[in-house]
C-alpha cells in the first residue's frame, strides 16, 4: 500500500523503545516501512548507569546509546533509525535541524505520526519534541516550502505513552493490541543495558495496557484477549466513513 | 452484521435530527438497525411555535412533536423509535424509566450509542441526558440485573454535536462523512416545522463540517471530497489492531 | 427602564451579602429592582455561633439569621428579600420549591441572575444552588410552562465569588466598581452578627478586587481609581454592539 | 494519638482491597484505627463471576461478597467494616443513609478520608460515592446537625487510584510508601476469589507506583527504596509549618 | 473620541479578513481608526493555489498575496496595514520585529486588540503570534522601555475564531453583531482569490454566529435580530460599572 | 540538616518579596540557606516610580532596585542573593545564564525550589521563568552534565502566589503558616520603596491566605489559629510514609 508508512520523533534515542516499540513491531509485521527519528542520543540526560564508569566521555556514550538503538529497532523491524545529535538536556532544534526534519517527513509521507506528549515537568525536551513535530507537520504541509516536492497531507500525530502519564496531562484515546509482537517489544527493551531499571515496568505497563484494551473491547462481557497493548492521544480528529 | 445496530438517547424528539441525522441514515444505508430513544417530547420546552397558536394544549403539542418525530425517523430509515414521554425542562427518569432504557439496551445490544454534551448550561435536560445514558449503560453490564439476560459489551457512547459547541465544552474527535445521506438528512429536519429556524443553521453546520472533514483527511494536500459531515466526541477509548 | 430588576439565588441567607452585596447596593442605587431569594437559612451549617450559646433551637436559629438577612438586604437596598426555607447541609429543591423559582424568575423578568460557582468541594449546597439556578432559569424560558405567561428572556447568570476561590475553580471575568456603595456593603456585612469573623476577610477581598479594577482598566499606565471591587464569572457570552 | 483514624467510603465492597488497601494496612500498623464503610456489596455489578454459577441469588451473592471484604478488612488490620447494603449499579444514598454516615463519621473522627475519583463514566457509582462522600463529610462539619455531639474538623478527602486513571482524569499529588505492608495488601487481595483477573493488574499498579515513588522522592540522583506504593489525590489544601 | 482605535495582530496576511473582518468594518464605520499588522505574508504556507501556478516565485506569491490583503483592508475600512514580512511556516519574531511591534502599539494606543487563538496544532504560526502578542503588550506598558514615550494603558486581547475552534480550545465570551457591514466582509472575503474554498465557509460561519448572537441576546423569547455576527475570546476580565 | 537549603528563582528582583517572602523568613528562621536567584531587575517593566523621577537612566533603576532586593533579602534572612542581571520585558536566559543557573542549583542542593505560575498572560517573563526553572532542574539532574559533580535529586518546585490568581491558573495545594514571620515579611515588603502601592495588597493576601489556613486545617471546628499564612502550588507529587 502506498501510504503504508509511519514515522517516530523520538527526543532521546531509547524513547521509541519504552513508548511505542509494539505499534513499531506491529506495523512492520504489517508491511509498514518505520522510519524512527532520534533527535539526540539522550546522552546526557538519560545514560545514567553509563556515567557512572570511570573514564566516560560524550563520544562514548553517544556510541554506547546509538548502538542501544540500533539493536532495539533492528529487534523491532525499523526501516530507517536517524540521529540527529542535536543534543539533549537541553535538547534544541535550529532552523537546518528543522529543515532536514521536514525533509524527513517528505520523503517517507507517514501515515502516521508518532512523538510525546503535550506536557512533561519532569522532562522538557519531551514537550519540546512534540512542538518540534507539530511545526515539522505544518512545514511539509507548505506548498511554498521547497515547491516542487511533494506536500505532506494530514497523518495524525499520535502521542505515545510518557512515564508518570498522569503528571504529563496524557489521555489515551486508542488502544493497539500489541500482543503478537510482544516479545519483540521485550527483545527491543532488553537491547537498553543503561536502563534495567525499566526492563519490567514497561513490561507492567503493557500488561495492563492489555487489560485496558479488554475492558473497552468488551466490558465485563468478555473483550478481545489481547495480553499486551499501548495506549496512544491522537491530537486530530478522525475522519471516518462508519462509526 | 450480528452487532449491526445502534441507539440513540435523545432528551427532546428532535434532537436527533438535529445532531445525528447523518449518522442514523448512513448506517440504516449501511444495514444497521438503529433504535431511536426519545426521553420526552421536548412539549413544553422545545416548542415554541405551537404554543403561540391559540387553545394549545400539552397533549396537541406532543401529538404534533410525535408526528414529526416518526416522520423524520421514517426519512432517516430508523429502525424503531421509542417515546418514553418522562416530561421536560425538566426531564427527570426516575428507577421504573431507567429499567425501561435498560431494557432497551439489552434487547438492541447497540454497536455504539450516541446522546448529548457532557455539560449544557442553557439546558440541563441534555446534560442530564448523557448521564442517563451512562448510568444506563452501566447498569446493562451488570451481570446481576435480570439475571440471565445476555448483557450489555462495551459499546463506544459518542456524544453527538450541541448547539454552540464552545460554550458545551464539546470536542470533536471524529467526524463522520455523511455526504450520501445529506439528502435524507435535510428530508428529516424539513419534517421539524416547529422549528424552521434551524434548517439552514444545521444545514451550514453540515457543510463546514464537511470542511473539517477534507481538512483532517488530507490537509492542503487535498483530502476526500466530503460534502457534509458530522461530528462526534467519544467518550471512551478505542481499541484497535492498526493505527 | 423596563428590564432594570436583578435577581440573586443564594444558597444560604448570609451569601448574598458576602458575594454580591455591593452590585446589590450599586444596581439599587441606580434604579434596579433587585430580588433576593435565599434557599435556606444555612441554620444549620453556618450559624456555629449560634448553636455554641446554650438551648438553642433551630426555629430561633432561623428567626435570627431571618433577621439578620432582612437587615443586611435593607441596608443594601433590595427590593424583595423571600425566603424559601428549604433546608441546608443539605439543600434539597423540590418540584414544588422548583416551581416557585421559577414564578420568582418570570415575575422578576431579570435583566441579570447572580448566584454560586460550579464547584465547591467543601459545601456541596453552593454548587447544587447554582445547578438550580440553571434549571430554573431553563424552565422559565420554555412556552410551555404555565403557558400564557411571559417566558424569560436570556439573561447572563454570573457566578459571584466564592470563599478560597481557587479550590472553586472560579475565575472571574469581569470586575464591578462598588466603591461608591462600599459602606452600605460594610454595613450590611456588620448585620451578620453570627459570623464576625469574616467581616474583615470579606472588606480584604473587597481592597483587592479593587486593585484588579484598577489594573484590568488601566494597567501601569493607572487605571481607574476605584477602590472596592467585586468580581463574577459569567455562564454565558455577551452580546455587544461594540468591542 | 487521639486523632489516628481514619474512614474509607467505597462503593462496592472490594473497592477499599484494590484502590487504598496499602494505606489502611501501612496506618493500621502505624496504630491507626481504620474504619471502612461499604456502600454496597457491588452484588450486581461486581460480581460476574458468581452470577454465572447455577441458580444463584442476590442473597447468596451478598453473603459471598461480605465474606470476602470481611476477610480482606481482617488481613489488611481494618478496625471495623460496615456494610450499608444500599444496592449497587445503581448506587442510590437516601436521606437515612446519609444520616447514618454522617453518624460514622462523626463517631469515627477521622484524620483523614479516602473515596473514589470525581469522574469515571465507566462506572457513575463510583462518581455518585465521591459526591457522597463530600456531601458527608459537609453535613458532618455543621453545628446545627444534631447539636451537642462533637462536629467534625477538616480532614483531608483522598481519591484513591481508579481503573483506567487517564480515563477518570484523576491525577495523583501524592505516592504512598506501602513497600512495608505489601504482603498484607496482596493477602487481601486474594481474599477477592471472584475477580481473580484483577490481581496481577493492581500488583503491577503497585511496582509501578512503586517506581513512581523513587522517582519523585529522588530522581535520577536515586531515591527511597520504595517496592510497592499506592497514589492518591487530596481535594483540599494542606496545611503545614514546613515545605 | 482619543482612543478610537483597533490593532490586528494578524500572523499571514489573509487571517485578519476571515477571522474579523466584521469587528474591523464595524468599527471603522464607528469611526475607529483600526491598525493592521500582517506579521507574514502567509506565502509559503497559506498560498497553495498560488504554488500550483507554473514558474511561481517566493516575490511573486508576496506580492499577489500583498495585493489581496490590501485590497480586503480597503473594503474593511482599515486606516493603516502594515506587512512585517517575517515568513511563514514558520514565523519567527526576532527582538528587532519585536521591538517594531512595540513601536506600533505604542503609536497606535488601540483601545483594544485582536489576535490568534492560544493553542493551534494544525498552524503554530498562529498560537506564536499570540504569544507575540502578549508579549508586545507587556513590553509597550513597560515605563523602562523607551523612557519617555507614551505607555500603554490595559487593552483587551480579544482572540478571533479559528478554523475549527473546538480543536483549537477556543471559546466565545463575546459575540458583536456585525450584520450592518456583512456585506463589507463579504467583498473582502471575495478579495481572497487564492483560497476561494473559504468564502462559503466563513459566510455560513457569519450566519451561524448570528444564530448564536440571537439565542444569547434573547433565548426562545426572541433576541435581537441579528443576521451575522463574529464571535471573541477575551484574555483579561473586564471592569465595568454596571452588569 | 545536610538538605537544608532552598532556591527561589524570581523573574524580577521584587517577586521573591511579595510572592514567598514569609516562606523564606520562615525557612530561614528554622536554620535553611534560602538562596534567591532573580533573572532580572525588573528595570524596565517593574519600576514605573523610579522612571517617573527626572534624568533616570537604566543603571539607575538597577541600582536602586538591586539596593531594595538586598535590604529585602536581609530582612527576611536570605543566606544569598545572586543577581543575573539578564533583561526584562522581555526576559531571555540564553544558554551562559541556563549553565550559570544550573551551577546555583547544582550548588545549592535545594531541599525545595520555588518559581512563578505556568500561565500569566499579563507578564510573560513569569511564566518563561517558570520554563527556565523546569529545564534548569531537569539539567541539573544529568549525569552527563558536568560530570562529576554531584547531581540534582527530586526538590519539589513549588509555584508561588502570582497578582490575580484565577486569570494565572494558579490553586494552591498547600498553605504555610507565616504568623511567626509577618513583620519580617512585613518589612521586607516595605523596602520596596518603588511599589508601595502593593504594600496593604499583599497584607490583605497575607490575612486572608490566614483564613484559608484555619479553614483547612480545623473547619468549623477550629482549626490552627494562623493570623499569615502564604499559598503554594506543587508541580510534583509528594512521597510520604503518613497521610
Amino acid at each position: 500500500m502506498s501510504d503504508a508508512t509511519a514515522l517516530v520523533i523520538s527526543a532521546h534515542s531509547a524513547d521509541f523503545v519504552w513508548r511505542c516499540g509494539g505499534a513499531i513491531a506491529l506495523h512492520a509485521a504489517k508491511g509498514y516501512a518505520v522510519t524512527v527519528v532520534c533527535l539526540s542520543y539522550g546522552e546526557r540526560g538519560e545514560s545514567a548507569k553509563l556515567w557512572k564508569q570511570d573514564g566516560m566521555t560524550l563520544d562514548r556514550v553517544k556510541t554506547e546509546r546509538r548502538g542501544e538503538a540500533e539493536n532495539a529497532a533492528a529487534a523491532l523491524g525499523v526501516a530507517d533509525i536517524q540521529f540527529f545529535d542535536l543534543g539533549d538536556y537541553p535538547l534544541r532544534v535550529g532552523p537546518e535541524a528543522m529543515d532536514r526534519l521536514v525533509d524527513v517527513i517528505r520523503s517517507v509521507q507517514p501515515h502516521f505520526m508518532l512523538s510525546h506528549s503535550k506536557w512533561d515537568p519532569y522532562n522538557t525536551d519531551h514537550m519540546y519534541a512534540t512542538q518540534v513535530a507539530l511545526e515539522a507537520r505544518m512545514i511539509a504541509q507548505a506548498w511554498g516550502h521547497n515547491p516542487g516536492e511533494k506536500v505532506l497531507g494530514a497523518p495524525q500525530l499520535y502521542l505515545f505513552e510518557p512515564h508518570q502519564t498522569e503528571q504529563m496531562e496524557w489521555k489515551p484515546d486508542v488502544f493497539l493490541d500489541i500482543s503478537s509482537v510482544w516479545d519483540k517489544k521485550r527483545a527491543a527493551i532488553e537491547c537498553m543495558a543503561g536502563q534495567e531499571h525499566l526492563w519490567d515496568y514497561y513490561t507492567n505497563v503493557a500488561e495492563n495496557r492489555g487489560n485496558h484494551f479488554r475492558r473497552n473491547s468488551g466490558g465485563q462481557a468478555g473483550g478481545r484477549k489481547a495480553t499486551h497493548a499501548e495506549g496512544f492521544q491522537s491530537v486530530f480528529p478522525r475522519t471516518v466513513d462508519e462509526l
